[in-house]
């Protein structure tokens, strides 16, 4: 059987469970296709190669495991693993080994998963760049902090790959490489065992190729197993394009991203409202944000500053000196402020609308040693705690992929794997619908 | 000077911070202390004596660090310590040694705190009673499952220790062992490098035997450094009496302690309202609390399950199973129904009431053997996620302690504490009111 690394994780996970392929030479596959390409794209921190082996051999050999039995993963390397090094992006926890996995990672194997290896993060999951390259050209960037995961994907290297977000390091990433992304709502996912670096914000999610590969990995990681099965659409959706208030950051490309989107979506929706403004309460959001973010980040990383302070890279010190000079009662006053905007955009979904569609990104992955991007537009959702899932949609002027992100009200996921779903199968570009 | 291990934390940082007593001589007071009674108590897991020890005279010779400068302080063995074993109650992690501080420890230790040691938790902060005993009568439970940290404040062998609840694990210890025990708001304090038993509800507090003490702890612990200096109180506040829906589990000593709390707060608020009910939405609160609590558990202790189950008491073992066999629907509908009770909560705070008084335990501590008491009157206030100061009121028949807890709206912290100061000066019994 030939090309198995191009397998969508859902394909592969019904092949595997109905022992039409063998989780062995899927394995072998994508090492085969990471031997070809990982000195170009750097997306792995490690591999554990014969482990990953071993683990198949008994899996081929054994009773079904669980609805990722023999599936590969990549899991972020910001995610303890028991049996892998968990560097989390930085020279201070190099060869660390925690004693468990992750509550998420243990989820995964429990489902019958197999940690092929770490893929890279940049650093506490923060803004430096790592050397990660993005697969639709490796000049430019995959985007972070979840830079690993999204390359290898986009790179048929694995089929799926942890992420996680706490400004924009699932939904970026996932549209500059072209690749399905889900942040699911707030808390869906356990946090431990995951570096900490926002307690309000550190959200866990996953990378595919398609909508039913992301809705496979949330299940399993969050244990809601019902959601692997993304259900038909029962009724027309309520839809409006949003463009938020952070517009006049994007690139001309995102319009055009948009209108698609708005031409895409007006076939199987009630209708679309072109261009919805968000609750004022909701005006402040990517800075409320931000600032929670740096306050947060500098009391998490207080360990590290303390001890292995010269091992932290300039940015971050100047990240966590930043945060450690916003007042607590600033930082009081932000939470307070955020859980308005998240009243008035819930009374929003209530009333008026079910689905958003909003930019994933300012537009295509910036040059590689630039940055990974702004996080600008993932910044408000992820405050906002609310489900999101990017799609690629159209390609900029370099030819790299641009995405936009759907969006449902807090613990709608499931709904938003049915909306996402309708959406890709609706997209004028055949390609693009391989992601339904 | 003598005595030293009797002066509060509050005390002793003041006198620390204005070189009036050294900290190695406090130390080594605690640890004299505890050389006298550990062999009755049983309260530590592990105590780094030398670490401490020269921590101590490097900060006796140093700059001031912090608020905490010197203090020695217990670690409840839930909590990650790099230096110290961290055994979580199981012993599946003996001689575990965490590459990091939690983020809590690492605020502590940054305040310039002393960890003198790790304190006696129950297995994974769960039911099964540890070998610690009640220091008022040692064939009594202290309570669980921050059973260590509550005995050896009430012991007068470290001024403050941290704890965590999930579901009564600090206010009921608090409680049975007669000494203050403070709960904050849930989130206050990071989670992170905790070992996670409910994500929805683990919340991290701490012991002391003052209310300026806890003050301090948690102001340390959470950044929050304003609110160790608590603040007189500006207008007389709206109390209420709240036996709870629960109230049917109380044994007679605690309808006499809410009495005594009623004619306390009399003395200081606008009047006391002397039995309110609950708004409807949190009739089963302490149910939901249960059922979401133990689905959790179910899925945060999976690497447990699946590499050491035989290393898992039965106990925990079956609520294990318990909590796998709770569907993901009925969990998902738990959250929903315990947000609409939370805003029930916050309605009536915003509109009718500043502060409620409720039962922390059934009554006193039950038999060592038996079990480490019901958390009954505390699982719903966890759920809400509101502040919650337990204070010392009266004894019950057989001279054990009883306490009231005094609970505030989210995020009230500070002014919970105030209040509960007021009412610790308020109290009739002159040795109670040294909680003040």
């Amino acid at each position: 059987m030939k090309d198995l690394e191009s397998l969508s994780a859902y394909q592969a996970a019904k092949a595997l469970s109905r022992r039409e392929i063998r989780a062995s030479d899927l394995i072998l596959s994508c090492l085969d296709r990471i031997g070809q390409n990982e000195s170009l794209i750097k997306a792995w921190a490690s591999l554990g190669k014969e482990n990953a082996l071993s683990q198949a051999k008994t899996l081929d050999k054994g009773a079904l495991k669980g609805m990722l039995h023999g599936l590969p993963i990549g899991v972020k390397d910001l995610f303890d693993t028991y049996d892998l090094p968990t560097a989390y992006g930085s020279p201070i926890y190099k060869n660390h080994y925690p004693s468990t996995d992750s509550v998420s990672v243990a989820l995964l194997r429990q489902a019958g998963g197999i940690i092929l290896g770490k893929t890279v993060t940049t650093e506490f999951a923060s803004f430096k760049p790592s050397q990660t390259s993005n697969p639709h050209d490796p000049k430019h960037t995959p985007g972070g902090s979840s830079s690993g995961s999204a390359a290898a994907v986009a790179d048929f290297m694995v089929p799926l790959a942890t992420g996680s977000q706490t400004a924009g390091s699932i939904i970026r990433p996932a549209s500059f490489c072209g690749v399905v992304g889900f942040k699911p709502s707030f808390g869906k996912i356990s946090t431990a065992g995951v570096k900490s670096l926002s307690i309000s914000l550190d959200t866990m999610g996953c990378f595919g190729r398609t909508v039913e590969d992301v809705a496979l990995g949330v299940a399993a990681m969050s244990g809601d197993h019902q959601m692997a099965t993304v259900e038909e659409l029962h009724n027309k959706p309520r839809i409006a394009i949003c463009k938020t208030f952070e517009w006049d950051h994007a690139q001309k490309e995102s319009g055009a991203a948009l209108a698609v989107a708005r031409h895409t979506a007006e076939s199987f929706s009630k209708g679309v409202i072109g261009d919805l403004s968000l609750p004022d309460a909701c005006k402040e959001i990517a800075l409320l944000q931000t600032r929670i973010m740096l306050s947060e980040m500098s009391r998490s990383l207080t360990f590290e500053r303390e001890h292995f302070s010269k091992k932290l890279s300039l940015p971050l010190l100047k990240q966590i000196t930043e945060g450690a000079l916003i007042s607590y009662d600033q930082y009081s006053k932000d939470l307070l402020a955020a859980k308005l905007a998240k009243e008035s955009v819930n009374a929003l979904f209530s009333n008026e609308i079910d689905i958003l569609i909003a930019p994933s990104a300012v537009g295509e992955a910036p040059h590689i040693k630039e940055s990974t991007g702004d996080p600008i537009f993932c910044r408000g959702w992820t405050l906002l705690g609310l489900p999101c899932i990017n799609l690629s949609i159209t390609s900029g002027p370099n030819g790299l992929p641009i995405g936009v992100q759907l969006i449902a009200a807090p613990g709608k996921d499931r709904f938003l794997l049915s909306v996402a779903r309708a959406f890709a199968r609706a997209l004028p570009d055949p390609v693009m619908r391989d992601q339904a």
